[in-house]
């Protein structure tokens, strides 16, 4: 199927996989590349040697293009974009928009940029900048989202900007992407639909309490780091909501530390990125604390298993999901359920 | 454009005009027949002889069919079923579903029933007892409205019925009613949409309040009448935000009154509403006794134009739209438009 993405990036079908922390890693971004989707690694709860050993991995099981999620405003976020130009990575997304200098040094070398956003305006400032598509999530996406749903903030953001919209948040079957296509965008990207295939290296006890869901197994709550998060309604979860802030900083603290241990980010590095976004918000220092919480609670759980210790992060998708299809037969059915829909209402 | 719903209805396109309390009047309701769409007169907030006026109003205004919403736990409920036998209405419409005798009561004598429905299991209820369509909306939509998105409850209700289904929650334009239809849903219906046309009945002020909001213009509270109700985020509404208990029942207990009043149901009627309420659900006495208090705040704003007073349903879409068309206008503009997408994608 070929629209403005799959033309873009050289895929086979307009299809994302979205860079989810802790996730999307080699054995799932090939299998997506393999398929003729466009997978993305998850980098920002990896170090750089880990970064750079799965480009290696997804380059040695496969020869199809894929992509590299950034965190724009991590330490060594330069280093690694050098990372990407030397790999000759395809695609690298950003959960927070890079600067316009960032933008230039990558497309400077050949390597497409798509940032994800959350409002039109957004949308716009990135297009002025250079970026080659935009990603616009709805609020009933999991993770980091927002509260505008993808019936309205999709539109706003096509209405924005000329270059292709990949549309998230809600989408998991060959209805949602010919609906996608109806609205405009290019194709749909998709994260706890490709967290739970075969492929995806999540413990198998923790896909199972996933399946679980119904469509009202998620909440938002903004006690993990102080942003809107949607994630499966857990005991943990429910705690967090009710518990006193000198607990829940306890906690963050605790976390913080693991973080930083794990990905080698200097204390220095966190309490900068601390300053950038006090200024950047109206957050308050223990939210602020609390951002390096987001992902060592995720890791408990979809790294380790503990249901109880992690917080899940998960789309209101989880609840219409019952399956772990392997990635070729997930992209294979979406995309001809699809074309058959949109052949059908055209002959009506 | 013919769809399951076109065909079943007898109407020209699969376009429906909700019925919002206190907006959708003969005028709108007509006009809406005229057009080619389904209208639907909100009989919730009119008397039975205000309601056989309106219903003889349109009427005298076109030939085309219409339907009525009616409250399925209203006293005079079966009184109002032999109006619209009796004035040969083509569709009864519910917000709260009916019981399997109205149902057959109304299918007996060629009124057709289309309940709105909040859930699949729901859906499945009212199928099961002979509803010849059902409308589910998301929870962008205005007015009472639940958690779930419409691209995932949607589907869920798509999978769950074999009666047509009409998606309602963010639709606005032709891109919205192709991407319904690419869903598999037989048509949209929109209220906030038609709330802002020319031949709405809504104050002009109101109508301009309404426009000026962005996509984060609107706030879903349960402190209006305990159930979750999406509205314009307004100074009133931040007031019933953070109000004691105390100041809220009082106002609650005054409006109850004035409803009494104004559609001549009895102390006992709404204690026995209550009750049933009360029954139903997990719902306190005061939410109870604030459930009287929707019709008469949202009375002040859709009828008297107060805005300082008045509690102003909406749909996240009021963010989208900055304009007052002509109905006939609008639902010819949404039907070339979706028209043109689907023959468009399906030659691509």
């Amino acid at each position: 199927m070929k629209t403005a993405l799959t033309e873009l990036v050289g895929i086979r079908h307009p299809v994302v996989q979205t860079g989810m922390g802790w996730v999307a890693g080699p054995r799932l971004v090939s299998a997506t590349a393999e398929a003729g989707g466009l997978g993305i690694l998850a980098s920002a709860t990896m170090t750089y040697d880990e970064l750079a050993a799965a480009i290696k991995e997804v380059k040695s099981r496969t020869s199809e293009p894929f992509g590299v999620n950034l965190r724009a405003d991590a330490e060594d976020a330069a280093r690694r974009v050098e990372l990407l130009i030397t790999e000759e990575v395809r695609v690298a997304s950003f959960a927070l928009a890079p600067k316009k200098d960032m933008i230039a040094r990558l497309k400077d070398n050949n390597v497409l940029v798509v940032p994800s956003v959350g409002a039109a305006r957004h949308a716009e400032k990135v297009a002025g900048w250079g970026a080659d598509a935009v990603i616009v999530q709805g609020g009933e996406g999991g993770g980091h989202t927002g509260g505008v749903a993808t019936t309205l903030l999709l539109p706003s953001v096509l209405d924005a900007v000329d270059i292709p919209v990949v549309a998230a948040g809600g989408f998991f079957d060959g209805r949602g992407l010919a609906a996608a296509l109806a609205y405009g965008a290019a194709g749909v990207a998709m994260g706890t639909r490709f967290l739970l295939t075969r492929e995806s290296t999540v413990p198998d006890e923790i896909k199972q309490a996933y399946l679980a869901r119904d469509l009202n197994g998620t909440v938002v709550t903004r006690k993990v780091d102080g942003m809107p998060h949607r994630v499966l309604r857990t005991e943990l979860v429910d705690a967090l909501e009710s518990a006193g802030p000198v607990s829940g900083l306890a906690r963050a603290a605790r976390n913080a530390a693991k973080f930083r241990k794990l990905t080698g980010l200097s204390w220095r590095s966190l309490a900068t990125e601390g300053l950038r976004m006090k200024r950047g918000g109206d957050r308050t220092w223990s939210q602020v604390l609390m951002a390096a919480n987001t992902p060592m609670l995720l890791r408990a759980g979809l790294v380790e298993g503990d249901r109880s210790a992690g917080v899940l992060a998960s789309g209101q998708v989880v609840g219409l999901l019952d399956d772990l299809p392997a990635v070729g037969d997930l992209i294979e059915t979406i995309v001809a359920d699809a074309t058959g829909i949109l052949r059908r209402l055209a002959s009506e």
